[in-house]
């Protein structure tokens, strides 16, 4: 298994089944890529966010550039051995972080130039040094270099992003000639909330040509019908055998409506972050345990979860360590959190073969507006 | 097993290698108890704890009479299914905590009023109340309540405050008769930097008689020397046949130096805190890992240790976690640290029934002198 490869098992609907197989790996889709932002999927083991569910974690090129360095990550093994993950890796680009948290940002055609938010020294990333870092860190899926906008934007902005993206795209793919063998680059499809730009940056990427196609600059802000009607603009411009993948996507309903619609793959921060913050994503909604309802709840967050964290703990507990500013409130919520997120992938999965993905969103939905009895 | 006991299996000199039985499971001694202040050993899961050889854990009553309560404890389960921790624990009394945490606190006969570092609300804590805390906890072994002074101080204070601790001992002796069966009580031996002091306040405790003694008010800032010279004069003054507790000791050395004189049982923070503040225990002294020396170096904190977080964690990227902040390396860092000390009294209970204690700490010396090669 050492190609890079993607098989559609089912469908219902637009809704996809389907395996991605890579040299580390397969991973079952529709999947949820938990965030490993910098080397860390933020207080969690690697061995609970297998065993979780997860195939597959995300790096970020911006931040792993800044700190440790891609050229040291390489010099220690590359970043599978680095965060001790050897499943596969996506990496994104960099782009969007450069437009989220870098100073002093300036986007020219050769790339962008930044200073580090941690220190304040200058950066450039152009689309041949996103390839040339990701490489380094061993990725097994690749991101183009792309330029984010910020939503609202006027046309004019998101044409001329949208634009200066697909250049980039273009040199990302030569720049990624000769990559290891079963390494991926996927092409990220932009045009803000702009219909015809979005199907002809997708129609543009296409033709290029990538292992799988991401759609990016969503979920920065739009309302979600905005975000579901650029995925049904997208993804009928996109190949049936190739991956598609929504990215910084999103909130459990999000998944649902998304997969719907044809996407496979989703990486988001909201599960970690929620779970430093005291938030619980469960069945039963999302439960702020820093609320004192809790405070003598003698049961689990969800008794018939597989997790240890939403199993063995009761939610008296979980309030008193989130009140107390535990550590392991953080990560026992981080945890119980991303596993109800595997545990929401693996059900969609589930339905797909046998044409239940409505009835299972539905049951889903029902759950989280009944909220705890 | 239902009753609690104690029994010495081999000596070395002065040194025991003993058994402690409880209704929840035996205590291997010399053990060290890792500190679970507020309901959770910091940034640990308690499976780990168990996995890295702790038999028995330390909870605090200062702490958990604050938040969330000693009666919501006792009616949620008790603390050890409060803490999902079925093993031994110890509580503290609290004497220790109201005089170096608590706020306009005011000691009288009766006992000891204060307000919450937390939010200021009153308490009051007597000899009484902290036996009756313990036993709402549910706590296997429980300690009499005590005053601690602060050293250096007046033999004239040192003398009041080992008095009052005395008759407080009496009190709680007599408040915990009707405990639940299997349950146990610590005095402890008062009596600062003075050997008469420390010797009188031994006999005086035996007189009362309890299920094992606790040498207190150590550890507070004299010298090593000291200490041990305390640890000298009280032993000979305890029953050979029960447990003796250094309470918040301390650096593996005083660990090595105080099983020698006879010490079965310690409790201390150092490695939870230190492994929240990037400092490594290990078998080449103690770690600073935010030094950039370890940025580039891609060995395990220990190759030789069957902690995971020792062994499948390269100090380039522990270096890395805590340069991020991340809470991984608090986790990983305090993990392998608890692993460290109940490897060190594993390795000294290995070593005293074949007479080898000096041999086995010496050797355990050298290789902190040694550091890393």
């Amino acid at each position: 298994m050492s190609e890079f490869s993607f098989k559609v098992l089912a469908t219902d609907g637009a809704a996809r089944r389907g395996e991605i197989s890579t040299p580390r790996g397969g991973i079952r889709t529709p999947a949820f890529m938990p965030v490993g932002t910098a080397a860390t999927v933020k207080a969690m083991l690697p061995e609970h966010v297998r065993a979780a569910g997860a195939d597959i974690v995300l790096g970020n090129t911006y931040h792993l550039m800044l700190r440790p360095g891609a050229e040291r990550v390489a010099s220690l093994g590359g970043l599978h051995k680095f965060m001790n993950w050897p499943r596969p890796i996506l990496t994104d680009s960099g782009g969007f972080q450069v437009m989220s948290l870098a100073k002093l940002r300036k986007i020219e055609e050769k790339g962008v130039t930044f200073s580090s938010h941690l220190d304040g020294s200058k950066f450039e990333l152009t689309p041949e040094r996103a390839i040339e870092i990701q490489s380094l860190l061993g990725a097994d899926i690749s991101m183009q270099l792309d330029e984010c906008v910020r939503l609202p934007a006027t046309e004019a902005e998101i044409d001329k992003a949208m634009r200066l993206s697909l250049r980039w795209a273009e040199r990302c793919k030569r720049a990624f000639e000769g990559a290891a063998p079963g390494r991926a680059l996927f092409g990220i499809v932009q045009g803000g909330d702009a219909l015809p730009l979005r199907q002809e940056s997708a129609r543009a990427l296409v033709n290029i040509g990538f292992h799988g196609y991401a759609i990016g600059g969503l979920a920065v802000g739009e309302p979600q019908h905005t975000m579901l009607a650029m995925i049904e603009a997208s993804t009928p411009e996109l190949p049936q055998d190739k991956p598609r993948y929504l990215m910084g996507v999103g909130e459990p309903d999000d998944l649902l409506h998304a997969v719907a619609r044809g996407i496979d793959m989703f990486d988001c921060v909201l599960p970690t972050r929620a779970g430093r913050h005291a938030l619980a994503y469960t069945r039963f909604g999302k439960l702020n345990l820093k609320n004192a309802r809790f405070a003598d709840d003698n049961r689990p967050l969800d008794e018939e979860s597989n997790c240890p964290a939403a199993r063995d703990y009761s939610r008296a507990y979980l309030h008193h360590l989130v009140k107390s500013n535990e550590i392991l409130g953080s990560v026992l919520l981080t945890w119980a959190n991303i596993a109800y997120y595997q545990d929401l992938m693996e059900g969609m999965r589930n339905a797909i073969p046998s044409g239940k993905l409505a009835e299972f969103s539905a049951e889903a939905r029902e759950g989280w507006a009944r909220g705890l009895t």
